[in-house]
């Protein structure tokens, strides 16, 4: 076999075997195939696209790439969770909490990751002494122990994924279909867990800006794993504005110790008891979404959710003190207000350009070597729909630096458009799609 | 300007500016852009194709990445002949002599390049002593004194088109129309001649498989050509069996050197007359193409050209007795007969096989630092509608290693197909495209 061929074949619009894709998949990984030729070859698969038997081949190339992370000394069913990427989206801190409340095991492995904040990771290291870097045998025994731990990678998870997609993002080859399911699933499939429930983010602030798009995604990756025998759901919830009201990792971390104290914002609750219920259910935990909705809605009123977060801070190391009173949570030297220039409705909240805001401020970063400053972000203060009077605060800024204030205010002020007339509020979550419901490409 | 975006935009189906194209090629050329990027980009040029304003400029890129040939202390209008490639192409050979015995100066800068055969190059080194690596001077001199020299590139011509040329063929991005004709055109024209007549070879023994491909990129170097201000015209000919009879270098010098004594295959003579009074034409030698055919038909009567190939022979210091006595150039330990097991008439000779069959006998190089065996080769007997008796020869096998010529005769006899009722002969020149019978894609 000679890659050279593979590249052709493709080239040419056909469809590539199981082992022509695991040729170039270990070839790839071991070094003894270019970069140059993979590159050529990931761009002739953007443009003459790949079908799903080829997809879920290459899914199963990149799991087989590396290590597969055994959780099977955790009892229960293992669950797992999955954002493609939004804006504010500190979902993960309010839902594990809260469905390890409710007796499902949860074993989360996260990243950091480049963007317009820091990933879960960087977030938690807001809460002075947590500790991301578990050997293996402290993560499952948290988990063991308390039901709940988040840390970063134990294992050596998909080399090929990595090394694929470091080239993808200077070959401008990352928006294809099959490329993001490939890469999504095969490091949550490699991640030891048995069923996945996935959080496929839509709009301006998301990767997929249509709800089509974002279907048609998250069927794939839907199909990927029922064909590798795990329970998948995916959920397409709105990105049109940012997830919450704070952007940024201490202001995301009060965020969600507010809402773990039955304080928080309606979106944001809103989403983690959609995608907390599936969760369960998937987990055997209850027998239908409803009882889901309230199990998880409990934990909030009866602070069971917020107890079970403090065992997690404490088990690795955190301040405890931080979450009890979150004015010791990381801050800014200055918080500046944006008012509004009008009267009306916020009619537009674009994610993408408020993530901007705070990746000006020092919140996110450019390159993996980059430094995050974990005090900085913005505050909204109001959401779209919301009613709006000329002079009132629409945004807070917290900076440690007047210029990159003001150059994040000049961007916010373009991310917001008011109306006259009334505003709907906008769908949070858009469609749920499982395998019953799958209709492929 | 990013490569990244360059990239992209050519993904999505856009034309790329100018200032981009001159960004991409500068950068690599300089080695400021990987390989990997340039390879994406390429498959993205393949399938989503250039336009010819684009093309055009890709060209211009590529000549100005390295230096360009001064032919302006050479008397009169420089022409130059370009074959796309075919097999038993001995064609500079003849032609060169013939067109310098008219008056036109023949200043010819040739290659070595893989093949079935070798190139230009390495057949003349068939004549003992013959030296193609002069200097810029000595070339120039040559062309001045006698207006005939053959040698091997003297500058940095186009280094761009190298460096990219070796990225497409292990990324199989070869086969473009666009990429083709920049890469024979940016050589070309940096070359310094004035005029260039094209061979453009279609058939199966040829790049082009069929007139339209041909005609597509025979217009668009035409079109390259004409909007640099320099006359082009193409000629579409025949290659669906090898032109002449012999194959293989020695073999073809000899051959060569019979066509000079007037005593060549037809397709060959004919293919010298045509090619040669548009080179007569274009260099102002005569006003029409009837008038340059029997004008260069008299230089084969009257010995004329074949002086005119002994004065070059003797002014780069091959050896002359091997012009004389054609015996005296390398000659193959074994020469095998192949018989035909039918009678009837020869239907198909396939070029590209002939010529696999004389690459077994070593007469080409499968790697650039590959040995030629300048010795061996095929010699065929008939030629495509030739009535043939079983028991008759079809082709002499000449080669040193008895089971290369058994490899080389189990090619040959595959190569070969004998029709009981009559063939009729196949047209040699098969179009004529020049700037005003254009018309682009």
């Amino acid at each position: 076999m000679r890659i050279y061929d593979i590249i052709k074949k493709k080239r040419d619009g056909f469809s590539l075997t199981k082992s022509e894709i695991n040729f170039f998949i270990n070839g790839y990984t071991k070094g003894n195939i270019e970069d140059y030729q993979i590159s050529s070859l990931l761009m002739a698969i953007f443009l003459n696209k790949m079908n799903m038997e080829e997809t879920a081949n290459l899914t199963e190339a990149m799991i087989n790439s590396g290590e597969q992370v055994d959780l099977s000394s955790i009892d229960g069913i293992k669950v797992d969770k999955h954002s493609t990427g939004g804006v504010g989206d500190k979902t993960t801190l309010v839902l594990g909490p809260m469905v390890a409340a409710c007796g499902l095991p949860v074993a989360k492995m996260s990243g950091r990751g480049l963007g317009h904040t820091g990933g879960t990771l960087d977030k938690l290291e807001s809460i002075k002494g947590f500790n991301v870097a578990l050997t293996k045998n402290e993560f499952i025994n948290n988990v063991n122990k308390i039901k709940l731990s988040i840390c970063g990678q134990t294992a050596n998870i998909a080399p090929a994924d990595k090394k694929l997609y470091a080239l993808r993002d200077v070959t401008a080859t990352v928006d294809n279909i099959s490329l993001i399911a490939s890469s999504i699933m095969s490091k949550k499939l490699a991640s030891g867990s048995d069923a996945i429930v996935l959080d496929v983010k839509v709009g301006n602030g998301a990767f997929m800006k249509t709800i089509e798009q974002a279907s048609q995604l998250a069927k794939v990756m839907v199909e990927i794993g029922t064909r590798m025998n795990k329970k998948v759901i995916a959920l397409l919830s709105n990105m049109n504005q940012p997830l919450g009201k704070a952007v940024g990792n201490a202001l995301e971390v009060k965020e969600a110790i507010d809402t773990l104290n039955n304080n928080g914002p309606e979106d944001l609750v809103k989403l983690c008891l959609n995608l907390g219920s599936y969760l369960l259910y998937l987990g055997g935990i209850v027998n239908n979404i409803d009882d889901g909705k309230n199990k998880l809605a409990k934990t909030l009123k009866d602070g069971s959710a917020l107890n079970k977060f403090i065992e997690m801070v404490n088990a690795q190391g955190g301040n405890e003190a931080c979450i009890k009173n979150t004015g010791l949570l990381p801050k800014a030297k200055y918080i500046v207000e944006l008012k509004s220039q009008a009267s009306g409705y916020i009619k537009n909240m674009y994610a993408e350009e408020i993530g901007k805001a705070a990746l000006t401020l020092g919140a996110g970063r450019d390159t993996k070597e980059g430094n995050i400053d974990l005090s900085v972000g913005i505050v909204l203060n109001k959401k779209i729909s919301d009613k709006i009077n000329k002079g009132e605060v629409l945004a807070y800024v917290h900076g440690n630096d007047m210029l990159n204030i003001e150059k994040s205010i000049h961007i916010l002020e373009n991310a917001i458009d008011i109306s006259k007339t009334s505003i709907e509020e906008e769908k949070l979550i858009m469609r749920i799609i499982d395998k019953d419901n799958i209709k492929l490409f």
